[in-house]
């Protein structure tokens, strides 16, 4: 965490915009913050608003665009948190499979001209969360397509975007739609900045985003002026460049030894290296259980999250691994545990 | 604006404790100020859970505890943002007469031995927004009787408690109740601390705080773990003390000038003076229409909020002053233009 960055930046946001850091704000967000978010978007101010972290603008954007029984695309798997959300409402969600070059768009062709058009598909374009694999631009150009013709909204949420240390930046769907509104994005500070902070953002067509600015009001009045205005402060001097160098270069070494000691431990497995973000996804012999190896796991001291808790069905031979918060020698002996608890089931 | 000491409890809050200000952190906020919260109310951390704003903690209790159709009570006039959220959520309303010491509780009573019990009476007992009036101590010990024997919750809104400048404070029926469960009281930082901050809170029975928390998880994740942290240094360290302090004499120099220009230019118009908080409540000649008085004033530069936004039929000839955000002499000056925007209509 970049403390020394973030204390330097609340005290001279604090000292050059007492007023707009302490008075009441309103839903669009920190108009600074707003501006500098636009800017780096390409959009207009009115595209874009600030939300109480990247959850909560999933929540507003489902609250206003998925009245129960509203069809939504997911990926399989996809965000916990977001099926739960879904659910939640009442979606009628069609989970299409997540290759590892992104959702197998030509199965989501297939269901598009078989039913109804759904309202949305969320898609995590970067680093997915659970599985870690990235969007091709090929498919990126086809979801698009697709969304055109069978007038449906994606919703690329793009947390971990930033967070890459491998390849070239891929062009987000965002800016291939060209202004044309068949795309809302959803992108957080909390991976750049910190996740304490709590300032995340959506950028989408005017109409859709002050329909969902109308909402904010009427929930929460504005989301914290004082963590907006840190954040301003912090990507305006450059500080968030430094922090994110750190945040890379920590995570690749993190990525590559997960890498390496799961294809030293755990040969029988298979999984794709990602290429930045937080997570792999590890697909085990049929003949490991997850819920087994959840709970052998444990004893032995490791945590991970089942497959199965990224899908509506399946994922029983499959796993979450977070190298996010780890060091390398955790990793290395936590790869190690992982391997004697699956030895200990088959 | 206490500038200076929110620079200072950043600082401090930064150094003292940068994990907790900038990690993730939980639904029920940030630890230590969740245990200040507590310790001020006199009930356990359990009983307690931050949110982003009082708006905010509004926003979930009514989700949680107000499913379409549920009865709700709640004072004529009262907060418009109140009735706006109740009304989204389909809650059959019931508006009770709030006289000039509060709810009119034997109505309330009357209406309960009529009607089926509603789910949630909200009241705000102090300074009330929009009349500016305080609920007594006789009627809030009637309130909970009330609420003991037709089994319905009070929700006790109290944003403005620190803020009286005339006279003793009251006791909450938070603790009148004596943790029986018929009171989950919101308050909020937003007066006592600076409203960009959003930083307010929910007290109540751990069970229903518990449903809350996890509502608000699965939306937002926790409000900003910044804004707590900086709230509770601001608390722990006394600046809050300073910074009521401050604030009570401004607003009580505001609302005297303020009565004594309305009792000098408008003397067929009639108030009860508010003894804290920021508003007053006027009520006009019948002769006034507040809709043709809203434009003259406006023609004039004066804004207020016409007293029927504040209720779901009447009000026509009643309006809310807030002197909260003006200074005397632009008080002075803004009741002699709405005196001549009222006498240019007669």
């Amino acid at each position: 965490m970049a403390v020394d960055d973030l204390r330097a930046a609340a005290d001279r946001a604090f000292t050059v915009d007492p007023a707009g850091s302490f008075s009441y704000g309103t839903a669009v967000g920190y108009r600074p913050l707003r501006e500098w978010i636009a800017a780096k978007h390409a959009v207009a101010p009115e595209n874009v608003m600030v939300t109480n972290g990247s959850m909560q603008a999933d929540a507003f954007l489902f609250d206003e665009l998925v009245p129960e029984g509203a069809g939504v695309v997911v990926e399989r798997p996809s965000y916990d948190r977001t099926l739960l959300s879904l659910r939640q409402r009442g979606a009628d969600i069609t989970a299409i499979e997540l290759e590892s070059d992104g959702i197998d768009v030509e199965a989501l062709a297939a269901a598009l001209r078989g039913g109804r058009a759904p309202r949305l598909a969320h898609v995590i374009p970067n680093f997915q969360n659970p599985a870690g694999h990235t969007l091709s631009l090929a498919k990126r150009r086809r979801l698009l397509e697709l969304a055109r013709e069978h007038d449906f909204l994606i919703f690329e949420d793009d947390p971990y975007v930033d967070i890459r240390f491998r390849g070239e930046q891929l062009p987000r769907m965002l800016e291939l739609d060209e202004g044309e509104g068949n795309v809302v994005y959803a992108c957080s500070f909390s991976k750049t900045v910190c996740p304490g902070i709590r300032v995340g953002y959506l950028v989408g067509p005017p109409d859709v985003i002050a329909r969902i600015v109308k909402r904010a009001t009427s929930t929460y009045i504005s989301p914290s002026m004082v963590a907006q205005s840190i954040v301003n402060e912090f990507c305006r001097s450059g500080a968030i460049d430094r922090s994110i160098a750190t945040v890379r270069e920590a995570l690749r070494e993190r990525a590559d030894a997960l890498a390496e000691a799961l294809r030293r431990e755990l040969p029988d497995a298979s999984f794709v290296e990602p290429d930045g973000g937080y997570f792999l996804w590890l697909d085990l012999p049929e003949a490991i259980d997850v819920d087994e190896l959840h709970v052998a796991a444990g004893e032995r001291g490791v945590q991970f999250v089942k497959g199965s808790d990224f899908m509506l069905d399946g994922g029983e031979h499959s796993l979450r691994l977070a190298y996010s918060g780890v060091m390398v020698p955790q990793i290395e002996q936590g790869v190690q545990r992982l391997a004697a608890a699956a030895g200990a089931l088959v």
